[in-house]
């Protein structure tokens, strides 16, 4: 214990002392950084749970690789991530290693086995979360990955448990830094893609390998733990509708800015109505454009923002760093600390709720609008031809604005809300109108913009 | 149960059907609000918690009003709030009143019997919060209060439970909607104090009597409770340095634009050494300018948010609805789930964290900034005489900028930090010096500006 902990005396609620032994798999940026993290803040945190932690283990692909400055002794150091997990003297097991497998399997023996775990692992969530989440309940055991969604910002645990008694009708994010970070250059500066994600990975920001977050794979395994959450229902990776950012370009952005917009790529999940009038829910990853005046356009840099419409709480939002091994290992520990505290007292963390079991539309059924760029022919009829269109797949059409250049206009026509299939079917039918000399782009629009 | 419930079938986790009693004290605005959220959201409640919730009782200052529109039994209704909470029969007490007493008597005897109490009343949290806290260890109770601090924004519960794990050094908050409206109205219109608290009152975001929110009294009990839960201290309102935000003027304000600031009341919340190195905390509350580029200078309307800065999670913002019934109702709901699952389950929700006892440190000691705008005579000199006077008292200039008027001139001097003592000193000073016509005005500076 350090001299802070001893000095603020002993823990008013518990006076257990018997250490809580953590296993650590994984020791990179966000292993390191909680290894630090528990060493430095010893006293505090042995103060806030009652009982020290201790780390018992620490599971690495390679031994023999320079760790020396962790303040972690050596000899705990292992390659059996499995072995550990299934030690007896294991409380909670904290995994930051990432990846479909191996750690499924560790993670279900290690919940199977009671032990409480701890994970950041957000593909494993997305693809199988049903895995871990009937391995917690055969083992009644903990089960938390705030660490998984939007890093350090506390997100998770407001959806788990402050909002419960409120009913979440929207969620919309930026949970993907490195997206946020070209858009934003793209939106400042009026590069194009290519030129913003140089940059990005000139800085760190973006992989050697960006396509996870350009492709929007990422935001899409985090907007099914989202919507998960948010609506009490099951949702998988692959039930979210996924459309990358790497099509927007320089005029798009231009024309978003000319509407009094950005363009963000977000990850939105919301309940609603299917085609037959079901309750279900949607989710999405797509570019969009967003007004100014909505509280995520303001979101810049590689930070991270999660906006939540509830029926009675209104309208709220998160934000804060979405990446980053200190960050990332801010979330963790908070989860720790709270296993940790369950364990003393001998309690469990609100386990998996999925009672809604709302069934997820199809992109083709959800609502959205579309802001589309058009050349055209400038002659008379052009506009009623164009109009004509939008009426038969019933899309309605909100504002359109028509610029002439010589021989050829400029038609930008944003709609009104409507299924994503009738908005598609409407840019289809456009494509093939001889008028039409090209769509220029098409984006669609977020925000009540 | 509702329809719904019945559909989604038994809830997973639990069987236990045995409802769970909850005792109302108060049935205004928010009270009324829980009542019909408790009934339109019976079914999803039920399935959330494992058990039905169930009204026995609600408290009321007079029978006989018409609350003919409320879902529930007027028979509940009683006068007696003392007899109503000492019912064996009652699990769970939900105080929306407000004031210190008779609150305080009818929480503590809640609590010491063992009955979970969610209290939205932040004049006695942050007055007497000791009293409650120490009943609810005698009684081993659950005591929530989401709602006493900005409203529906999930905000003590992150700082409670998700930056546990994190050394949390500073709380900077809007807390106060009404204050935020009229300095938001102002910042947009030009318009004066005067002229923006009339259109607050006439919108009805303004009392009648507005001294609780213009004066910062309200502000600064939020502030406590913030800082107490930040630093794991009990900090009361007492403690709190407390400047109101009437003498905001449009010239004020018209300043700060030029330095691309705008102007919000805050409440500060800090932790650092005192003047002998101790650690401790300052809580403050006072109108500042902070630059447009910071996430809470886009915080507009009668919105609130808080910004929270923490040793691993850096730098996150919570922001939604501070008042209002149904987003205050949110909250309420939100912790009477919490309570109620811990019922069921035998748990405890984390008890109060006071381990730090870090001393709160005067005002005169906390680090400010101000920036100071006086009419001087335009002569040679003056500015070495201004410039002298900061120097005495220790104050370090970041930025002066003069405008000459006829025979007089405007010096606007922005310093960098500085213990508040001496920046308040070198005022005084300044206005004693004969070549300072006026003090035209002084406003700290927050938030890196």
């Amino acid at each position: 214990m350090s001299s802070e902990s001893a000095r603020s005396g002993k823990p008013r609620n518990r006076s257990d002392e018997k250490p809580l032994r953590l296993a650590l798999l994984g020791c990179g940026t966000v292993g390191s950084e909680v290894i630090r993290l528990l060493h430095d803040q010893a006293g505090d945190l042995t103060a806030r749970i009652g009982a020290p932690l201790e780390i018992v283990g620490v599971a690495v692909r390679r031994l023999g690789r320079a760790r020396g400055d962790l303040p972690v002794d050596p000899d705990l150091f292992t390659t059996d991530a499995l072995g550990l997990v299934k030690r007896d003297d294991v409380d909670v097991v904290v995994e930051v290693v990432g990846g479909i497998e191996p750690a499924r399997t560790w993670l279900v023996e290690a919940l199977r086995a009671g032990k409480s775990v701890i994970t950041a692992n957000k593909a494993l969530l997305a693809e199988d979360g049903a895995a871990l989440h009937d391995a917690a309940a055969d083992g009644n055991a903990d089960l938390y990955y705030e660490a998984s969604v939007a890093g350090a910002i506390p997100l998770l645990r407001p959806l788990r448990e402050s909002l419960h008694g409120d009913r979440v009708t929207r969620v919309t994010g930026i949970v993907n830094g490195t997206t946020n970070f070209i858009l934003s250059s793209m939106d400042s500066t009026g590069a194009g893609f290519s030129e913003a994600l140089e940059e990005a990975t000139e800085l760190g920001y973006a992989e050697a390998d960006p396509t996870a977050d350009v492709e929007g794979f990422d935001a899409a395994a985090k907007a099914a733990i989202l919507a998960s959450l948010a609506f009490h229902s099951r949702v998988t990776a692959a039930d979210v509708f996924r459309e990358g950012m790497t099509g927007v370009t320089a005029g798009d952005m231009a024309s978003a800015k000319e509407m009094g917009c950005t363009i963000k790529l977000l990850c939105i999940a919301e309940r609603g109505p299917d085609s037959a009038g079901h309750e279900s829910v949607s989710v999405r990853v797509h570019p969009a454009m967003i007004p100014y005046s909505h509280p995520l356009a303001g979101v810049g840099d590689a930070f991270n923002a999660v906006f939540v419409e509830a029926d009675a709480a209104g309208q709220l939002m998160f934000y804060g760093r979405g990446a980053g091994g200190t960050p990332t290992a801010s979330a963790v520990l908070g989860d720790i600390v709270a296993a940790a505290r369950n364990r003393l007292g001998g309690f469990r963390a609100p386990s998996e709720s999925n009672y809604a079991h709302l069934p997820v539309r199809p992109i083709g059924e959800a609502v959205t609008r579309y802001h589309i760029n058009l050349d055209v022919d400038d002659k008379p009829g052009v506009l009623a031809a164009v109009a004509g269109v939008f009426a038969k797949h019933e899309v309605s059409i909100a504002t359109v604005r028509q610029s002439g250049r010589e021989d050829d206009a400029k038609l930008v026509i944003v709609t009104h809300g409507a299924p994503d299939a009738n908005l598609a079917a409407t840019v289809e039918s456009l494509s093939q109108l001889d008028i039409v000399r090209s769509i220029a782009s098409v984006l669609r629009v977020e925000g009540g913009a």
